[in-house]
């Protein structure tokens, strides 16, 4: 099993909860924000980030914790889960996101693009 | 070329980019975020994941438009991005978001933890 | 009745929620976070300005839709809620935020300052 | 001067600020947020959001440290101030955000309002 399965895997898992597909909002924690609709999951990413950012202070102020490096990825894990419904509600995938991660990729190329922004920003 | 390649590599630029590992803050966004520390990153995963709902919010109301999907797809990728670079930070890496996703995976079990938080918050 | 009022009122009912001034959680949502601790407000913080974002995203997609405004409204009072809860916590009050933004507010001052801040972020 | 003037007379500036009022873009930074359109600022409203949360997690970290304290109070006052510039360029004000508090405030009232979100959340 390789990572990229893992994501393929869950994009998977997520499309079968849509309603239309299936999904049961009584059953399905995901199947029950597909039917509240894109706010409810859209909320979950401001959300996960901010726990994502707790999880990190608690972290930097107690370096190699091997409790708070778990409850870290946990928070990273949610956040990317919620953010593949989002992408899975609009027709998309983490496939895209991929491509988009790999094409800034080389490595001038990523930096590139970030320094550019961020000169931009700047102006 | 695979999507675990795609992540998988992109950890090992960011990697390289840290000031230790002779990243130059003046060449290299990255390189940068990781001199000024930790906040100059966490600031960002919140940022982005703003601009991830705002992205989301805009091809809610005009959905299936390329353009809008193309933006929406590239906040994203800044969200993922910069969660990278701060799993990188903390000596972890996108393999134990991936592999926590994985074990969260088994259609039962993804939901069945997921609910269970749900359940505990209602408390 | 002036704002200022309002502001102290609710510092006040704020800080006599704490269990510490009999704060009960079973029957207070302020006293049920506060017993929980920072992270539970914190976190809102963090959720509510999501919501903010996401209604005003709404409100522009509909402007002046007097439902999509009172939404706006509701959701930037939960936002300042949620952080007169976290002032409180650590013992201060809006009476310093206000303080604060009348420091900054001379007409060039307020500006300068933003200014400042935009330029150092720039270099 | 009181803190309610604090709020009204910085609304009064933030809307002499427009473009439309003579707000000039090359020496005002809310002029040039006004100019930029709404994205520019709602994105701030994130930012500054994961900022007060990160500054909170410092001060928890170590409570009582001054200058901490003050470095949150300046993130509280950032996420307000860009707060009202939003209320602002959709014809609300800090007003509207006050009068919903108080509206909100009744002891019982505040608390019921915001268990009763609480219980329908669970559901």
């Amino acid at each position: 099993m390789n990572s990229s399965d893992t994501l393929a895997r869950l994009d998977a898992v997520i499309e079968s909860r849509k309603p239309a597909q299936g999904g049961d909002p009584e059953k399905s924690y995901v199947a029950r924000l597909f039917s509240k609709g894109p706010d409810s999951f859209l909320k979950k990413i401001g959300e996960e980030a901010t726990e994502v950012v707790m999880a990190a202070k608690d972290l930097e102020h107690a370096a190699q914790d091997p409790a708070l490096q778990k409850a870290f990825i946990g928070e990273m894990a949610d956040l990317w889960f919620h953010s593949m419904i989002a992408l899975s509600h609009f027709g998309l995938s983490t496939q895209e996101v991929l491509q988009e991660l790999a094409r800034r990729e080389g490595l001038s190329g990523l930096d590139e693009k970030a320094l550019r922004k961020a000169i931009e920003r700047s102006k």
